[in-house]
């Protein structure tokens, strides 16, 4: 008897005819001799609707309340689901956050899961009960409701499989799987029948919504079999993210992720000194502002430009907080851009292929994009430019690296 | 400084809007010295909205799961409201039942608070938070969300009274006071100034939906000071529910209530031997049906009619009990009616006068209307009659005893 953790967002989840087909799903994955845990999320339109609710009551709500809001969508979709189960005669229960006791830190609004109480749940599910967990909320240690920001309903589900020791966390999408690149973007993007969990996790951090970071990162940490499927058919095995160090036959890239939510700040005219990093950044982060790429040049005339990108709903926070630094710093000025994307290539075959920055720089160079950051890790290489380039950039980088799938013609996927 | 206890309905907090005029409200309370907590409902149309999509999954949803469904209305108004005094500048702390401990049995539906943990509670009052908690929800002894049923809201204000020993515990409601009678239905209907605790539970119990019988009687035992305000207007001292246990000046009536949720159930042909009644309404009290009038005419030929009422919603389930019933005892027929009103005169003043009843039945019969259950206590006497006579009743008995407004035309209150 396998434990199989399954998680179903917002769309799977979005009325009560799909409610009913989760339940069906989640009651022949039981019947099939499984141990199911079950993690929702709200049914999609409910969180924009009590965002919205907030809005027309405080412009900006204090985050201690706007959790205990949001954290009404999740425990809807699990008292529904549990009605559907027992509807199929399958017994189930529900847990909110609070309730399984997902203890998080008190970081509202994008808090971290610290440790999750299993003790209720594996009894339930040694009674043969399917549990039904809130996802993207838990409690901190004073019991105040938190949440763990867009997308944590994943991050739920792969803490409780790992928590659990689950055999494997489906995740169950609006896709049936995880592709080369967007294919709404490129129509001729190929599902992968398999991503390492490294590869994932670059794709994930540039941008590729699949699956959220956070959750992906779980999975690697606690080495908990991950797949993506997709919730609305019934054919295909999805994308399975492994942990194989070093697959024998790794393609050089294994996809392009993009990015439009990020804006890009620069300090110009920095002093070049030690310290200056950390004075720039440190009001950022004490802002619980995530800053993700960072490029400084070399300094000539002793001062260097200071550049970094953070996520654009940040961006006029973090350019005030940057103004009042760049004075202390006596910087020249402060500028930014917020019609950026990031494009990522991914793969670690890149470990063992040289060239590929190379190429990648020759090929956005040929349609004449011009590049404004460039950041590199062991198995990604990332450009910034305009965002009026993203298709351009990525259909280019796309052909240009082999991945298109030439085995269906355009016009049909289109 | 006074400790206020001030609970705000469905309607009270229906949009946007009406929560920033409860905020403002509370805020007002505060200014002038008090300590506040607050109490609320889901917003007006949320229960029905979430009671519908329940349905939509489940025509009978397990009950612990529809807790865990309808008790997120009331999550979204407190941090609704929690966020409206923020706005104003009024620090407030939201709490779930669960947040708070409000520890109730596992009767799920119609829970009763055992027990409320008052430690933070009282922490945050004294540090000059506004409490906001939610009403009609509580927590059973492992953590199963409950919920008290259909005006829990006001037996979870009363209740938080009772536990802080608050100095006076407000509900404020869509209506201005209690009445003789409901103004809808009788225009002449006047507002009074006080009622004692007794006949508000009685009133209550009779059909009045001004305040719910629970927190009356909570009222009543833990003697909180209970008035019912408007949230509509600003003026009027609303209706002060008092423990006078001999008011001086004690009118006759204090007012006429009518109930028409209930339906009358009748077994023909009982044997007449001890242990009858027992085994009648044992199963009845076994499925959670409560009972409300009893009543047994005196044996003739050895056999005797039973005859009670309970909630119209429970009829046709305690139907089905009673046919099996009365198979056991070999009861001549099971017989029933859920087109009843029950019309009941309430006042203290009746213990020290003698002849009201004669004088109702006088009134009832001078209008044909026929009398088919009488029930008494020591200040109320209710009697059953046909549904479709509710208002000629009430209007003709709201004459006979003299509570009418004589201040206003009538044409005027239409």
């Amino acid at each position: 008897m396998a434990l199989i953790v399954q998680k179903y967002g917002g769309t799977s989840v979005g009325d009560p005819d799909r409610i009913a087909a989760v339940a069906r799903r989640v009651q022949h994955t039981q019947a099939a001799g499984n141990q199911v845990v079950v993690v929702v999320s709200a049914m999609s339109g409910e969180t924009n609707r009590l965002t919205a609710l907030s809005g027309s009551v405080h412009p900006e709500p204090p985050p201690r309340e706007l959790d205990v809001l949001l954290a009404t969508g999740e425990q809807v979709t699990i008292a529904l689901l549990s009605m559907a189960l027992a509807r199929l005669g399958c017994a189930a229960c529900s847990y909110t956050g609070s309730q399984v006791q997902i203890l998080t830190d008190n970081a509202h609004g994008k808090a971290r899961i610290l440790e999750i109480e299993q003790t209720q749940v594996s009894a339930d599910l040694n009674a043969g009960r399917v549990v039904v967990v809130a996802g993207f909320q838990g409690i901190d240690e004073h019991r105040n409701i938190t949440t763990l920001g867009r997308g944590g309903s994943d991050t739920t589900a792969v803490a409780m499989a790992a928590a659990l020791q689950a055999d494997e966390c489906q995740i169950f999408t609006d896709v049936d799987g995880v592709y080369t690149t967007d294919p709404r973007m490129v129509p001729q993007a190929r599902k992968l029948t398999r991503i390492t969990c490294e590869e994932m996790l670059e794709m994930a951090s540039s941008g590729s919504k699949v699956l959220q970071i956070r959750s992906v990162e779980f999975a690697h940490k606690f080495r908990v079999p991950l797949r993506v499927l997709s919730s609305f058919s019934d054919t295909g095995d999805g994308t399975l993210i492994t942990f194989e160090e070093n697959p024998v036959e790794a393609a050089k890239i294994a996809g392009i992720a993009f990015n439009r939510d990020e804006a890009k700040l620069t300090v110009q005219g920095v002093p070049d000194q030690p310290g200056v990093a950390h004075h720039i950044l440190g009001p950022i982060g004490a802002a619980n502002i995530e800053v993700d790429m960072i490029v400084q040049n070399t300094a000539h005339d002793g001062t260097t430009d200071f550049t970094f990108t953070v996520h654009r709903g940040d961006y006029t926070k973090a350019r005030q907080l940057l103004q009042h630094t760049a004075q202390q710093l006596s910087a020249r000025e402060v500028s930014g851009d917020d019609k950026i994307v990031k494009i990522s290539l991914v793969g670690v075959g890149m470990r063992s292929h040289a060239g590929i920055a190379s190429q990648m720089f020759a090929a956005l160079a040929a349609e004449n994009i011009n590049i404004q950051m460039i950041a590199t890790s062991e198995i990604k290489i990332s450009v910034v430019v305009a965002e009026k380039y993203t298709e351009l950039a990525v259909r280019t980088l796309h052909t240009a690296f082999d991945l298109d799938d030439d085995t269906q013609p355009e016009e049909e996927q289109r």
